[in-house]
């Protein structure tokens, strides 16, 4: 296979370099001086420039076509036809965006992130929207330029959640809202004051370290392959499949942040942490689609992280590490504390009940956007009117309002969706692993994850981006994605907590 | 300036490359967990090998060439005419060492340094002389490649002091030693046994962290372009001029071991952090050699950070974070206890008056493994000899003699002289600083590095790599690199601490 080999000396230039801007950005989170930030903007820059252009080139494309021409005939799961099946289409968009485009998106969403954050500091969106509306033409723009089928959104969607459709999201997200809005009004008006203040007290930030090494190592995250870091918005990246980092944040006076958003961190890692060996160097060594990563996050975050079972066994080293603060309190009320309903203005903050409700909001308005149905200046109304339909609750500003999320300026478009599609994967996903194999929720229940993790390597983690999001889904669990098992999941649980 | 701008953005991509390897190889020392070792060897080789063929390629010689005939006429001392200067030098130099070279010497250098290891292990050199001869033809062969008018040893120097001849360090090196042996003889038969067993207790880590910090900050490290971590191995680092990061190591049960590193790297990236802003992002914003790198770092850790004056303010604050192991102790004997003079047999632990012998020693031994006048077979003993001639003491093994650096597997001949180098530069330099600015030794009998520091930035530090070490240190002192200010500060020094 001498024009695979050819291909694949390439990919592995290009992936090494892609790698080196994760490393600097990694450090520019955690380690980087103030004084350094232009000068490692400019290393990243020239990093990407150089990664663009290697993989943008005619050359590119042709050792792709020559490589498929002699793989001609390899079977479907294949590492190497998977490798050709993913560049052909990932050059081809690659090649969609010139240039001019990328380099103009780039300084418009760098100078509308500060506005956006003087605008935030201001409460005054007025000075935001002309920024707003320069991201919504980018995206426009950048929609045509990628194609699509059906409508405009889907090709924003379609990078990050490759194949997914518009048409078929709002189907799901109008279906899981209904039922998720009758459950939420269930709990209010049990009107039960679930008691989480011990959550609020003075917490050692160094015994919250210590104790976030050992949740995350307790949940199966490999350290000989991992490093744990601290960083003002938590967040996990790949340096390579075998140095998969998370980072987390300490509040001192609020026990959850770190454990939880360790968790979260932790359980995006386990997914790179297992591809399988051989996609090593390769973009196939990462995550099939940001839903599906997403997935992952929740499903440790939430599903193991929030349950029963799991503190039934970590509570008590918990209390080990704050015997003072957690005197009075037992397993079962932490349990309870931490799956505590409230109606929260900023999705960050939002319960695991809540937290859809804030996502579909967000994809609506996307879409109206984009479609012209709604005009820049009016997303305050918009947004509110929502809320209080979705929640029952208003923001009395916009800081409190659609001015709390930095992601339609930088990210862009069409990713907010992925965060409630990794709620509904991680359900579905979850109650297949258990039908498949009951011993995992016997595990469960004695704080382990190891059959589990098993299950997820096995059918999840190991195909990395050989298969697509909806690929993997299929064959994991049966079915496509739908929304029930996420209902059925959520019921169950605030049946429990809230003894509906 | 249409050329030199031409030039300027092809340096700074190179540039960026660079400081990109420095990233990750600053982060491989200090975060990445052991099983990312082989991935981030691939990112380094691929950066390295991008940047090694971007600069030696013939359109990088015609950028420089273009530039250098459009700057016709430049002002020497302007950094543009500097720029070209020294890619000239380098450029041509790159291109002298074919890529196969490279790759054979990276392979060869591996190997051998996994082969050092073994051979320590065991204290087995017959098992590490056959590297050893591979690496004598390595360098003998890149003497050749590089070219030479006087000795073969020459060009291997010149790469890290470039312009420095083997005769001249020879007449040198030979004027201090024989100044040195008198000197060190004299301090051994006074047979005062200075006592610093209270430096041999145990001192907590994080309070040494502390220290460490306190410390680098008061000699005038800017924590704001640059980050203090831990390292097995410390060194010192720029992933920018304004991103100059330090490394020390901690050792629980010997005090001055993160005292002095700190003060030594710190010392190495003041260096740096100085550099003039306008030569940011070029080649020219590093040291001008080797030697004069090790001149400030030397001169922080020793001739400032071992001194008299220093401690008499620092002393107080140190006793404050261990008041029980320095109870008893004044800043007197601190003074003293950091300058015991006592003959070592491994050249790190070497003190003040004694290291350069150590250096001495391994120069004389690389001539002659060049210079084909030693046979590999014969190194133990020739080490061994010349030990007891120069410091009256014998190795009991290789292990403790001639197995100890690292040095002959992987950095190469020619790298040692520049430690020797960097400790008369440094002595030369303090005392023309302090004869045309009375006030630093003032500052400094006060702890104060103001005055000093700013001497050294505007005659040192701020030019970068623009002029050579030999310029430098002529216009800064008055007159070429001797060894007399050395010989005259030891002298002055030991007559002190040892009431001679």
């Amino acid at each position: 296979m001498m024009k695979y080999q050819l291909l694949l000396d390439r990919v592995h230039e290009i992936q090494d370099l892609r790698k080196a801007v994760r490393v600097l950005t990694w450090d520019r989170e955690v380690n980087m001086p103030l004084g350094g930030e232009l000068d490692r903007t400019n290393q990243i820059t020239t990093l990407k420039r150089l990664c663009h252009s290697l993989y943008t080139s005619d050359e590119m494309g042709e050792l792709i076509e020559n490589a498929a021409e002699e793989l001609n005939g390899a079977h479907y799961a294949s590492s190497e036809a998977s490798l050709i099946r993913f560049l052909r289409r990932d050059y081809k968009q690659a090649k969609m965006l010139p240039d001019e485009f990328i380099a103009r998106s780039a300084s418009v969403n760098g100078r509308a992130t500060a506005a956006w954050k003087e605008a935030r500091r201001k409460d005054d969106f007025s000075s935001f929207s002309p920024w707003i509306r320069k991201v919504v033409e980018l995206a426009r723009e950048k929609a045509e330029l990628i194609g699509y089928t059906e409508e405009p959104y889907d090709a924003l969607l379609d990078r990050y959640e490759p194949g997914a459709k518009t048409s078929n999201l709002r189907i799901l997200f109008e279906a899981a809202k209904n039922d998720l809005i009758h459950l939420y009004r269930a709990v209010r008006q049990r009107r039960t004051a679930l008691d989480d203040r011990f959550l609020h007290q003075r917490y050692d930030v160094a015994k919250q370290r210590s104790f976030s090494r050992y949740i995350a190592a307790a949940i199966g995250y490999d350290f000989e392959r991992g490093h744990l870091a601290t960083a003002i918005h938590p967040f996990s990246t790949s340096l390579s499949r075998n140095d998969v980092r998370i980072t987390t944040r300490y509040n001192p006076d609020f026990l959850s942040s770190s454990i939880f958003a360790t968790l979260h961190e932790a359980g995006h890692a386990l997914y790179v942490q297992n591809v399988h060996p051989s996609l090593t160097r390769t973009p196939l060594a990462l995550e099939s689609s940001a839903g599906l990563d997403e997935s992952q996050s929740r499903l440790i975050e939430n599903i193991v992280g929030r349950s029963h079972g799991f503190w039934k066994t970590h509570f008590q080293v918990l209390q080990k590490y704050f015997p003072m603060q957690l005197a009075d309190i037992d397993a079962e009320q932490f349990y309870r504390a931490v799956n505590k309903v409230q109606p929260s203005l900023i999705r960050v903050e939002a319960d695991e009940l809540t937290y859809n409700m804030h996502i579909i909001l967000r994809f609506e308005l996307e879409q109206a956007l984009i479609n012209r149905t709604l005009s820049v200046n009016d997303i305050p109304h918009a947004w509110n009117e929502k809320m209080k339909k979705f929640l029952g609750v208003v923001p009395s500003d916009n800081r409190q309002g659609c001015l709390q999320d930095i992601h339609w300026t930088l990210v862009g478009f069409g990713y907010f969706p992925t965060y409630a599609l990794g709620n509904l994967y991680a359900a579905q996903i979850f109650e297949a692993a258990c039908e498949n194999d009951p011993e995992i929720l016997r595990e469960l229940e004695e704080g382990q994850t190891r059959r589990l993790l098993e299950w997820l390597r096995l059918n999840i983690h190991q195909h990395g981006r050989k298969f697509t999001a909806e690929e993997i889904i299929k064959q994991a669990t049966g079915q496509p994605l739908n929304h029930k098992a996420f209902v059925r999941y959520v019921t169950a649980k605030f049946a429990k907590v809230y003894d509906l």
